[in-house]
């Protein structure tokens, strides 16, 4: 199964998730983002990519019902992989645009933090770290990444809140770099992505390792451990419960 | 003496500093905050903790005129223990909400700064790291817990300058994160308690540990090197004159 | 050859920084600069320092077409006598404002990181880290002084950007501290000054330290690395056409 179109325009990919309703997140849907993404980063012609979703949605989030049927080692390795991809993308040396098409849950939006820039449509759609609100934890990676964007004391008020804020909430927070209007969003993520793919190409990787590269060397020392205990709190009796009410259609 | 009031109420227990006139800090007050939160940490009854004080004062900060007749020795002892209390307060796995009645001033401010959130009556109480003002230094787990919810910029203007803020002019700096009129700061700080008491505990913590032992892990590694220097520029002449000037009553 | 004026008053040392028309940096430059800051460290009379620029402009940064000449050995020596003026600015212990008279482009604008205070012109003069814009990197120790002072989110906005700021705008990123209109930019800063050199000293110091040390404890281990990547893209083929494209007079 496909669960990331790509297209290629004007020197900037772009990577559409496209899984059932919800863009909900797998194990394969975080491999294929990951051969996409690699693809693109040795293609010389491409200088920029676009992160965006198909239907209402950016992404759900892991795919919970799914998850339900993993042994907690299967689970351990989704999240090793999923974490993964996040420390690639945080370093990867071109461009990241995330263009939130719509809601962005709990990993989608650890997704998005892992881009360089994320646009969002305004309107209905919501961004959240919900995780608490279903007694979930947050991992190391996502941690860094979002204090990176909307700095401590924010990070805080997001993730113990677990609220779900508009574009323009979002924006206040640092969450969300630019709110377009619906019909706005692909040009003006496309015209973003342009601008930072137009930049001397060694000088931006080395600037954007000197940005991250001492934030990502925190976090990957600690991302072991703060897996082992997210999963252990993913399966304990409470959060358990919580998880087998999550339907996703 | 008791010097900490214990009060108990659907879930949340309060902590009441009642100290003299303005709730100077000794090493028995600290000796029973910290008693008080070990045994609400361990009651399972307990959701939430709220700090306060009784008076015109949140805290005044250290009892000056009590520490004149202590060795280096006795006094660098209170600073031991007194961060201590900081560190464990920054990393209780239950949230604890200041609820700051009144000024808040010096190691009054650096208690609050260790809480989870800090609410604050509008009108003339202030609070201030005000050390430089009497030539002192501060502490390394106070200032990174400054630098946590103010921001590094805001904290070197908090710090160099020593000025008293208005709980209006605290939150634009992250000092403080809401503020009530004085009648409603009972019932704000206990709303927020229990709004933070419903989160599910483990997903709590887990959370909390995330935002906070990266930070923990530098301060506490250069605290004892902190506590050196702070007590050799407190026995200072310069500064010791000032402090044989500071009246608390 | 002189290129940094001295001038002492009430206990302030102003350093004005005058070669040519544009203040352009090289090894000469930064070995004076670093000479008048060793002299005023040691001088009991003087509490602060003014670093300044005569003419239009604070400081273009390197003198670029001068180092057109330089070896990758020359040029790597450069860059570590420039970045430990930096390290040692940024832990000075005595406060040094920053009087941008003038146009502060790259490592101009590196030089006033690392001050403790940025006053800067309104009008038209512009704040920037352009590196970017002509494919050069920027260093470990100006990239985190940049961070600490404009918070990480504004900190990647500049970088990649390159964009040139006005004195207004550069307040709005915490990139300058205070904007001053131009006849009132020296009586500012020596208020400024006067107002930090007024701290008890070794408390000033103390505070200093506790802030920054952390900082600089980080950036001092990288960078011996990222001046060699600064080198190599430096040489590299893109960025040498634009180097000497650029013109300083």
């Amino acid at each position: 199964m496909n669960f990331v179109e790509v297209s290629k325009n004007e020197g900037i990919a772009t990577l559409t998730l496209c899984r059932g309703k919800v863009n909900a997140l797998t194990g394969a849907v975080v491999d294929q983002i990951t051969e996409a993404l690699k693809k693109n980063e040795k293609d010389p012609d491409i200088r920029a990519v676009i992160l965006t979703g198909k239907g209402p949605f950016f992404s759900f989030g892991f795919d919970v019902p799914e998850f339900l049927s993993y042994s907690k080692d299967e689970f351990s390795d989704y999240l090793k992989k999923f974490t993964g991809l996040l420390s690639y993308m945080f370093l990867y040396p071109k461009p990241i645009v995330a263009a939130l098409n719509g809601h962005t849950m709990a990993g989608g939006c650890m997704l998005s933090l892992a881009c360089d820039q994320r646009i969002m449509s305004a309107g209905r759609s919501k961004i959240s770290l919900n995780e608490i609100s279903f007694g979930s934890s947050v991992l190391a990676g996502s941690m860094e990444m979002l204090r990176a964007c909307a700095g401590n004391a924010n990070a805080m008020e997001i993730l113990y809140s677990g609220a779900m804020y508009s574009a323009e909430q979002a924006q206040t927070f640092g969450l969300v770099d630019h709110v377009a209007q619906d019909q706005d969003l692909v040009e003006m993520s496309k015209k973003i992505a342009a601008e930072l793919g137009k930049k001397p190409s060694a000088a931006f990787a080395s600037i954007k390792m000197l940005l991250r590269k001492p934030i990502a060397a925190e976090f990957e020392k600690k991302e072991a451990v703060a897996i082992k205990e997210f999963v252990d709190i993913w399966y304990s009796e409470a959060t358990w419960e919580n998880l087998k009410k999550i339907t996703i259609n």
